[in-house]
């Protein structure tokens, strides 16, 4: 099969891209003696999570547990579900773990203890405790007095396993500079570590202490005192990555495959198919200083076209594709029924508007195989 | 089955709100004499769209050949599939086709009339010209050459037969007031028939006169020389469509059932499990007088809360509530496990993120069905 044979929109991921991709995040966190526990709510593919999974101790992160689900039951077991715990996803939690599934659940405050402990049954279920250590989201503050309560809490609650401390630098993304990007992975990695600190000196042991983010797992330069690292987006890279400087738009492996549907002369429009529910509504390089819109356009083969051309706008199923400054567009370059490839923003958000990826390699128009991928919880 | 049954995040249907919103569109647009061919984009379920199509002559729009399969596997052949033809579809088309769908395919422009003639069996592909009145988007404009080029090209192949023309003012978004909606509505009205009068005026029929959007549809004061109006997103209404002015919030009938998970004391924070994935990265507010950010905040039984909230901001799979104007609020109001919906910007991209409609009736904690609904090519 090649790409002139599949139905647009369609997702495409350059494999050579991605292994490269996989290869970089595997150097860099055993480098620095780690391993990484990689977070599968980008791909929610096996067959991309078993590539990641290579080399590593086999552990893995989700978002939802849906993933959990679908993870456990292509037989990976070890499995942190990193989304504070709701009250009405327990029962759910406990089945898994009775279907053998060690299944670690993250909380943040005292009050969901008490009905989680009643749901264990044979064995005990395993917990971390979310950290905030930027501010940006859910979590308890390293330093606090609450973190030390709900250690406590944990500890002394028949049916749970306090397992540790878990930590997600979110903040990396506003990083701008090398420097900053090093400062923000020692802030999350010196936060982490001395909430566990501080519960180990309340006599509380604190087996695991996990930390990550893309760009701040890139930009580690020590992981004393870690005992794992989590990132997802790695794999395929993006837009906002890029533009935070961890990667070049050259890295990115992951596209759209959208047809030329018609021109608007009289505007410089290219007109495609594909709009923003292929592309996702995801606009996360508006707030940095080069602005991709609604994405990057490459040729078929994954290479800059002679024109700087960026998806300006999107309705649900139409693109409109412009010079990025508005600079008159040969558009005769560009027939109704040309193939082009959008590069996202965000990966996880358009990947998520899609049900299956098909795999090229580099500059090759034949698609080598397609894999199912999932939405949903 | 009960609210506090689901699994949070999930997708609700207010029953009650959206017989309203159907109701409301049928009466208007019978009142003038016409009558509806639903676009089942926003839904993609088959059971939001029977209860559209009642007292309606059964045909639909889709703006995928996916929502095209799915209707005409479940009995609906007219469809009309609103989004300008990409050639690597055509073969598709030729084979719903040739199954026994009256599936007419809309261009706007000359080059795709060869390769869609060539692809004609034994009946002919019934094609639309699309019209551009207002500068958005797609399609030739009423007044130009190239409408009655497109016209003669698509009279004259063998194995085509011209329908007529269709357009969709998407500007009607944009309209601040109901006499700038009325007015959108005569300008899409009145573009189309001068373009039919056109194409008649030169020797060749037009039957279909086919224009719409949800707020035109509804400001419309005449359809002389309209033969169909099409819209979507008036079943469920949306924040977009209340900010312009065409409804209410409290007609808003799809909402995202989230549940309370954590709080951030120091911020004023309620964190959910809400976040883009559930609500989409839609913010068609923002550019409105009202920004609800990710979405307004409603009690599990559809009601305003003691506070003003919104859906400040999101991860993948938490959402951060706090209110409108950064006041304090009593986070004691919302304890863990709080199960709250969150009224979308745009109906159509947040119900993309989900697989099933979990059905409501007003206040009533029951839930009386679950629909299934799809997404993709």
């Amino acid at each position: 099969m090649q790409l002139t044979d599949l139905e647009t929109p369609a997702l495409i991921i350059d494999r050579e891209r991605m292994d490269a991709n996989i290869a970089r995040m595997h150097r860099h966190v055993h480098g620095l003696h780690c391993s990484l526990r990689p977070h599968v709510k980008t791909a929610k593919c096996i067959e991309v999570v078993r590539r990641v999974l290579e080399g590593e101790p086999g552990g893995i992160t989700v978002s939802t547990l849906k993933e959990a689900e679908y993870f456990f039951g292509h037989g990976l077991r070890d499995i942190v579900y990193a989304v504070g715990l709701a009250p009405n996803k327990i029962g759910h939690v406990a089945a898994l773990i009775e279907r053998g599934a060690a299944l670690t659940v993250l909380i943040d405050n005292v009050s969901i203890v008490a009905p989680l402990a009643a749901a264990a049954r044979d064995r005990p279920i395993p917990v971390l405790i979310e950290l905030d250590v930027d501010g940006q989201r859910s979590g308890v503050a390293p330093d606090s007095a609450l973190l030390l309560e709900v250690a406590r809490a944990v500890a002394a609650a028949p049916g749970l396993e306090l397992r540790g401390v878990l930590t997600h630098a979110g903040g990396s993304y506003g990083c701008r500079s090398e420097a900053a990007l090093v400062e923000f992975a020692e802030l999350e990695r010196s936060g982490a570590v001395r909430a566990a600190d501080r519960i180990q000196a309340a006599g509380i042991p604190v087996p695991v202490v996990s930390i990550g983010s893309t760009p701040s797992a890139l930009f580690s330069r020590n992981l004393h005192g870690v005992t794992e690292v989590r990132a997802g987006v790695h794999v395929f890279q993006d837009l906002v990555i890029a533009g935070i400087g961890v990667c070049s738009v050259d890295d990115v492996a992951l596209s759209v495959l959208v047809s030329v549907i018609g021109h608007r002369a009289d505007r410089n429009w290219i007109i495609t198919d594909g709009g923003w529910m292929s592309l996702s509504r995801d606009l996360g390089t508006a707030s940095q200083p080069l602005d991709q819109a609604y994405g990057l356009v490459r040729s078929s083969e994954g290479e800059a076209p002679a024109d700087d051309l960026i998806v300006k706008s999107t309705n649900q199923e139409h693109g409109i594709i412009a010079e990025r400054h508005g600079n008159t567009v040969d558009l005769g370059r560009y027939p109704v029924g040309t193939l082009l490839r959008v590069l996202p923003n965000h990966a996880c958000s358009t990947a998520a508007q899609h049900s299956q990826y098909h795999v090229v390699a580099g500059r090759s128009p034949a698609v080598q195989t397609t894999w199912s991928r999932f939405s949903g919880w």
